[in-house]
């Protein structure tokens, strides 16, 4: 027993400057993106690659294998337990791989994302298309060796994001939103009724964008205590633990664009901020998964920011920072101009209806680059058919077609579905709290905790002591369900097309 | 040759990992004094408790000692024998103290500083004596295990912040301030010709004084590509590297406390940034001393910034920016205010004048605390008998007196003197650089290029290859000698005094 005990003290020593090194790495990306000056990059990588193979050494050198060997054979309680088993499968990812295959994919990515940006400038994705080529052959090969025997290799990618995601779930998935939600856009961006929105563009100050996204993180729950936000060029959201959570936010002059993506990053920190104290710093301490990440963010961003419901106690605090811009318009034609519906062509500028037809675009594609060796030079050509089936638009160029997106150029394939697969997961959260809670009276008396304090206990504290799926059966009471998504989307847009005419 | 080219690759490496943790820790200062939300402070303690093992496992850890002995046998260029040299210090600074001690001493200063803060603001001495002591024990037992043979325990503690100035050395250097500036600083403050410099303290916006700061780190020569400005209660810089280097200031309802206080700073910065790049991220990456730090912040800040001629291009930028408050105020006016001297019991808010008297008492205390077995609840009283006897003022409680710095409770005992030795260097160094530049031509032309260059190339470039006694010796023709501190305060001073009256 004594044996057993010091296996899995010897394991949380290593785990722990695993976790130091990891949580530099957290604070220098957060840095780099908000602060370091302009010259300070490749010095400052220097020390990010020596962190980063202290973090790998920890978790994958010497001795390693034969720890986690000896912990699985001790009788822990469970939390030790998971922490020993994904201890494991991140030794296995890193393990897997030959170093010089690791540092040369590395290289390729830290290159290619430069590369990226520059085509992307120039609209030339021809000349991004061989390095594109180097990164799936590397993808495909890691993919590979961490495959279980008979594994498809796009299913392997699809894992690292989401667990209990492969294709044969997928294609019911995103088969469904084709069937359903494709002809629903079409009918409502033809309907017509599309309110006024040009007010949401204008001279929005800075400092009064700055006091208002304060007050809605602060509003919507997002601790400041254990938090900060800051400037960035994307907005984005990183922890250091659960007592450090950093939001990033951007200003330009559409005010409901930084106003709905601080909405949207508090979600996602406030899912950190949940976890508990047990998990934090332990490589349970983080969401369950990109898509169950994503359901928070979007829920607090779309089924609660973009409710009537919600704008009524908000509402005149909105005016009253912006009395010359919306004092002449409405509640109700704010909440009609932040759900205005239009076919785009830009993931990340899209409306809630159509979003996740954008992911549809990149999720088939990307099993055919996986699975069916589509040459990637045809990729410009498939992705404008497909924009033009499915959203009725067509780039004019690769910058705002196969080129909009990083995700690509950083070697993340198997990442765009969580995209989609959170905010069917937050519909379906809603459908099950509605039974608990009456969301609109709560969200009409400004009282957000029972919402908050409903997802903490069910989401948020587990960490990644449950996976997505698990959390999901949890707490609705039955297994991953789409149709709630596409009832949500009709009814929510039906109706708001019928308020509009 | 293999073997021993070999060696010095195996030391690289693990200095390499050394210099990224200590990397990552000097951005976790940097961010808890700047940004860190109130209650990450816990936690983030845990990430960099990891981080300082890490560097003390790469500097004193398995191996380290034969690898030391292994690379002083290889016949290496200049800088990596300065290397090793620098990395065989550090391994016997470190690895002396057996490390249950350490911790002790450590866990005892993480209090010690707290408990520091709570009794300064209850002016209570007593409280905090037991703990001083404890202090004093360890650092004395310290120091004793580091002592050559013979070697007083003091010197050793002075060694550690500048080498070469040893009891005898600052005995020297400090009877000569007492016995010549004592006298001339009460002559001064007696002949009633004290400025009027009311008009510094008033309604001086935040931003007004932040774009005020800006413009002046950047003219006095700081580089903003390579570097940062942001706000903390106290005002400090720090580095990453030599092109990440990072100021602080604060904003108060004195203009000239941010304006000097950056130009301070910005000293520092400089010096950072006008280190070698291949020295940079090594151990020899960094200013050669405390004191020779000390001695570019106030170059920068009083030699330069506090001189007639230093005004004469950048007056009416300040005059634009503050035009209600100092339309009225000539230049002549403005500088003999900066230049007010005023008996004081506060070091951090002296003049330049007096500041290295504040140091004179603190060295005497340290000396007789170490040397002579002084009793530390007599500390308070004799504090307050020097600061009669040399700047005419007396402390009503121990916050105003003795329990004023922080150094003392963060175990830092010999280095307070580098504060003054800093300012004498920068007088001597004036005194060389006179030689072969008219400097108040160059300041009234506002070119402070060649003035920078001088003592980036005499003094900045070389970071630790040599010591600030060898550079000041090669950049001045002559040892140390601090009677060039003494006539330029006497002739700067009197030459004030004269013109007022």
């Amino acid at each position: 027993m004594q044996n057993a005990d010091s296996a899995y003290e010897a394991l949380s020593a290593r785990l722990e400057r695993a976790m130091a090194a990891q949580t530099a790495l957290t604070l220098f990306e957060w840095d780099n993106e908000t602060l370091a000056p302009r010259q300070a990059g490749e010095l400052t990588a220097r020390v990010q690659g020596a962190l980063s193979t202290a973090y790998q050494e920890a978790m994958t050198g010497e001795g390693m294998k034969e720890l986690l060997d000896a912990c699985r054979k001790e009788k822990l309680d469970e939390i030790p337990a998971a922490i020993v088993r994904e201890a494991a499968d991140e030794y296995e990812r890193l393990a897997c791989i030959p170093p010089e295959e690791y540092r040369a994919f590395q290289e390729l990515v830290a290159k290619s994302t430069r590369v990226w940006a520059q085509v992307k400038q120039e609209q030339d994705f021809e000349q991004f298309a061989p390095t594109l080529e180097k990164i799936i052959d590397f993808q495909k090969r890691f993919a590979g060796y961490r495959a279980k025997p008979g594994q498809k290799l796009y299913d392997v990618m699809l894992d690292e994001y989401e667990k209990g995601f492969d294709m044969e779930a997928l294609d019911g998935f995103f088969g469904l939103l084709r069937d359903e939600l494709v002809p629903f856009f079409k009918e409502v961006t033809r309907s017509g009724c599309q309110p006024e929105n040009g007010f949401l563009r204008g001279d929005y100050p800075e400092e009064k964008q700055q006091e208002l996204v304060e007050y809605m993180a602060e509003y919507v729950g997002f601790d400041f205590e254990r938090g900060v936000l800051a400037v960035s060029a994307h907005p984005f959201t990183t922890n250091l633990h659960n007592r450090d959570v950093r939001l990033t936010t951007h200003y330009s002059d559409r005010v409901d664009s930084s106003l709905f993506s601080v909405i949207h990053e508090a979600g996602h920190g406030i899912y950190e901020q949940g976890i508990d104290d047990e998990l934090t710093q332990t490589l349970l301490g983080q969401g369950a998964s990109m898509g169950m990440h994503e359901s928070q963010s979007r829920f607090f961003e779309n089924i609660l920011g973009r409710s009537a419901a919600f704008w009524v106690p908000v509402y005149p605090k909105l005016q009253e920072l912006f009395p010359q811009q919306l004092s002449g318009v409405s509640r109700e034609e704010f909440v009609r101009a932040v759900n205005r519906v239009e076919p785009g062509l830009i993931r990340t500028e899209a409306d809630e209806l159509s979003y996740s037809l954008h992911v549809l675009v990149r999720y088939e594609l990307e099993k055919q680059l996986i699975e069916e060796n589509l040459e990637v030079s045809r990729l410009p050509q498939l992705w404008a058919d497909k924009y033009e089936e499915y959203l009725g638009v067509r780039p004019a160029n690769a910058a705002e077609g196969v080129l909009q997106d990083i995700h690509w150029a950083q070697g993340s394939f198997g990442y765009f579905p969580s995209y989609a697969l959170g905010s069917a997961f937050g519909a379906q959260m809603l459908h099950g709290m509605r039974s608990e809670l009456d969301i609109d009276a709560l969200l009409e008396a400004g009282d957000l905790s029972p919402i908050r304090e409903y997802l903490r206990s069910h989401i948020h504290r587990w960490g990644k002591r449950k996976t997505s799926r698990e959390l999901l059966r949890e707490m609705t009471g039955e297994d991953f369900n789409p149709s709630y998504y596409v009832e949500y989307l009709k009814e929510k847009y039906g109706s708001l097309c019928r308020t509009r005419s």
